[in-house]
């Protein structure tokens, strides 16, 4: 059996290897690549995809399965080896579910859709995008159907990106949530108002970037295993445990861009260094969902690098470096002015009160669109409706409302609830933390950060992908995903800014 | 038929996607990649060659190229397809004459070599390379023997980068060059040597680098389709025909490295970058052979960038970047200086008068060891007498002799022939572009390259490897590689600056 085991473990190398090869050429094509380089890329990278697609779908490595099962019933459900040949399992069946002609034709889809969806945002015409997202519809019911039997039509989607997870579940913790949010940032609204105008100036690009370099060194981002490049869109990246790359922006003219995106990168990277080398080239080195996998970049980026405590360190070290800039706003304002709160149009700008509104909405209209509750050419009039309700705003044009975000183009359809899910986890990792760690807010002032990240290491980061994101919350927290944490937090720390 | 080609294109692609794959991986290795990378990085680029191999190796293409045999008999022999298919055979045939087993076990007695190397090499103790060199060696035999009978022992390793060449050709050519080269550096030695002391100063870094980029712009290098990184060892790379990168080093105190430096590998990317679309994806897609690449490169660094009508029109410029540096320092006294003549022990610092003796007696060595009239345990003796021989001077230390380069390490056993080829190839087609643009000094003089590169690109780019060196070379100049234009070249050169 250690024989079978080690077969099926030199394949999932091989696969990890080709899939860190993919990672690079896409660091590569979205940092450095000169333009004519863009057609080669695009072959290479779908010859790479295909060939780990083909050799993990291999029926040698659906045979090694089914031989390791016995084995792996022996063996400590906990383990690596148990988890590793358990999350295989699950991921060959899904890999293998999906005819390898329907993964080519919905690549095709996407990329058609994608280039409409570009030009149907730069005109503001719904109408162009609209059949492409039609077809991309169809193609995720059909996709649920490989799935069935399923509870729910949407569930297969979500599966994707939240191992385990139930359309369900989220439909019911986003249920509870919601008038919360609604209400608080009524409430908010109600009260004076803070100013933040003074983010809004010249920064020096290299200052910028280098105070965030600085933040998330102290954190713990590893150099020796990392590099930090510019991007036009900020993302992480890794080509194994000990290359975890992240990209940022820097805005000359507003300082929450470079410095709350590299917070935000550095988080996912710290995370992902952290994972146990003896997961290495397996399938194992990975998030354990992608809300997980939020709940970290938000936490670095939101419940450390947004509170109180961490300016009371930083922040006299920010007045140095931008000092005509900073150098009248005392820490209680520019604290404020990060945090302030405004219901608007554009999710990637949401604050934290507002943010996961933007989600929920989308999460319904994904599941109605499923569920044939809401047709594609009714989108439009359905996404204003319930920015209105949820937000008190109303998008004058298509573009800055259905039409705003990439995923749907890019055929990412049941993505959008990791983020409010990463959210809520964060705030429930961050009171299990202050439990077992009391004295990390005045650690955090000292800009001592090294508790924090141990605990991390050890409850959450090591584990990879071993276990699904309700059990690991549970393992770690006691419970499963609930939002009363994060509402808490909300409550707690608009409180004291706004006075509600 | 046409069938079939395409089936054998298809498998042709996807090995020069897996190429181009490994080739930005080697490329980031140099440039970008944190430390901890490495590890990972070597599984992928051994996953990525090992795939590349064994799709290009399967029996599959041997039976697709015996099927295409007599559709090809029937092709215009110049034709693309023609010589695609004559070329992948050739390529195949090598490829698989060689067991994998042996593939892997010479990968890994050069990885242990290389450091045994660069030990050997920093304590100045050639015992500690000699047995790696002798199993390198046992082994560059072991090869030979794969593709016996041959004319001579040698003559596999140098058809590895020389397709088609021969040893007694490659001995001919040196064997008549040698005693003029000889001859002429020790005339130029009894002459008054030249100041070349003000090329050893203080130059800004950025403006060195922006200075080269200027140069190689206007010889044509698209930055569309390619860009320059920094890198300690300088090369030439590229994942396609239209993104062929290249990476220099900035010297702070000597103004030659990154200026010829960035001139030799644009010469070589302008190559690349010139072959024709049609071949993309193909093994023609390459260059002719190691020697016809570097005649590009040594085209581009020397015939041009070393001549007087160069500095006629970059001059002047260079003055304006380094006022301090060259503001006293005539054009005369500049283009003297960095055409300095000066027998030394280290090849890559050598000129152009010396060194081709440098390469000649590797290439002698190489052979005897082969041939086995010197044994290892002699060959640091064996060295340095034909350093004194051939230029006069004495190493003092095997780190400055037999230890200085890393090839042998490398297992890059055939390859230094190459540079002196390049050298004669480029003085060739150097003399036939003189004759058929008798007024490229005149454009060279107003800073005018694209006649040449017309010419290039008409002659020797497009074509990629359609054609064998010894074939190209004949087909442009009417004959064979051969040394008399190189040695006029050099004559007329020092003639003028020694008065020899």
């Amino acid at each position: 059996m250690k024989e079978k085991l080690e077969q099926l473990k030199t394949i999932l190398a091989e696969v990890s290897d080709l899939q860190g090869a993919a990672a690079l050429l896409g660091w590569d094509q979205q940092t450095y690549m000169p333009p004519g380089g863009a057609e080669a890329r695009g072959y290479q990278l779908s010859t790479l995809s295909r060939l780990a697609h083909t050799k993990f779908t291999a029926s040698e490595v659906g045979e090694l399965l089914e031989d390791l099962k016995p084995y792996a019933e022996d063996l400590d459900p906990d383990s690596d080896q148990a988890r590793l040949i358990q999350v295989t399992e699950r991921e060959y069946k899904k890999a293998t579910k999906v005819p390898a002609d329907f993964v080519a034709e919905f690549a095709q889809v996407t990329t058609m859709a994608h280039g409409a969806w570009e030009n149907a945002r730069e005109e503001d015409d719904f109408s162009k995008f609209q059949p492409h997202l039609e077809k991309i519809i169809d193609m995720a019911r059909q996709y649920a159907e490989f799935f069935a039997p399923y509870e729910h039509v949407y569930d297969p989607l979500l599966d994707m990106y939240e191992p385990g997870m139930k359309t369900a579940a989220v439909r019911e913790i986003f249920a509870k949530l919601r008038p919360l949010q609604v209400e608080l940032i009524q409430a908010i609204g109600e009260e004076e108002q803070v100013d933040d105008s003074f983010l809004y100036q010249a920064f020096d690009k290299q200052s910028q970037w280098d105070f965030g370099v600085d933040v998330i060194t102290k954190y713990g981002y590893d150099w020796k295993r990392g590099r930090q490049d510019d991007a036009v869109h900020p993302f992480t990246t890794s080509f194994g445990i000990d290359d975890v790359r992240i990209t940022t922006r820097v805005n000359p003219d507003f300082l929450n861009t470079a410095l709350f995106g590299t917070l935000h990168e550095g988080g996912h990277a710290i995370y992902e260094q952290g994972f146990s080398p003896a997961l290495a080239r397996t399938p194992l080195a990975s998030g354990a969902s992608l809300a997980v996998h939020e709940s970290q970049s938000r936490m670095y980026e939101n419940l450390v690098g947004r509170s109180y405590d961490f300016w009371v360190h930083f922040y006299p070290h920010l007045q140095e470096v931008f000092p005509s800039q900073l150098g009248n706003i005392s820490s209680e304002t520019f604290y404020k002015g990060v945090n302030k709160v405004e219901p608007s149009l554009i999710r990637v700008e949401a604050d934290e009160a507002t943010y996961n509104l933007h989600i929920m909405l989308r999460l319904e209209l994904e599941i109605a669109l499923m569920e044939r509750q809401v047709e594609v050419s009714d989108l439009p009039a359905a996404w204003n409706a319930r920015v209105e309700e949820y937000l008190g705003v109303t998008p004058p044009t298509d573009r800055e409302g259905v039409l705003q975000d990439v995923h749907w183009s890019a055929g990412l359809f049941g993505y959008f609830s990791t983020y409010a899910l990463g959210n809520l986890i964060s705030a429930q990792l961050w009171e299990k933390i202050n439990q077992d760690i009391p004295d990390l807010p005045e650690q955090i002032r000292s800009g001592e950060f090294s508790s924090l990240l141990e605990w991390l290491r050890t409850n959450i980061h090591s584990h990879g992908a071993k276990f699904e994101p309700q059990e690991l919350v549970k393992r770690v927290t006691g419970s499963q995903i609930d939002s009363v944490p994060y509402m808490a937090y909300l409550r707690k720390k608009y409180g004291e800014i706004y006075g509600v």
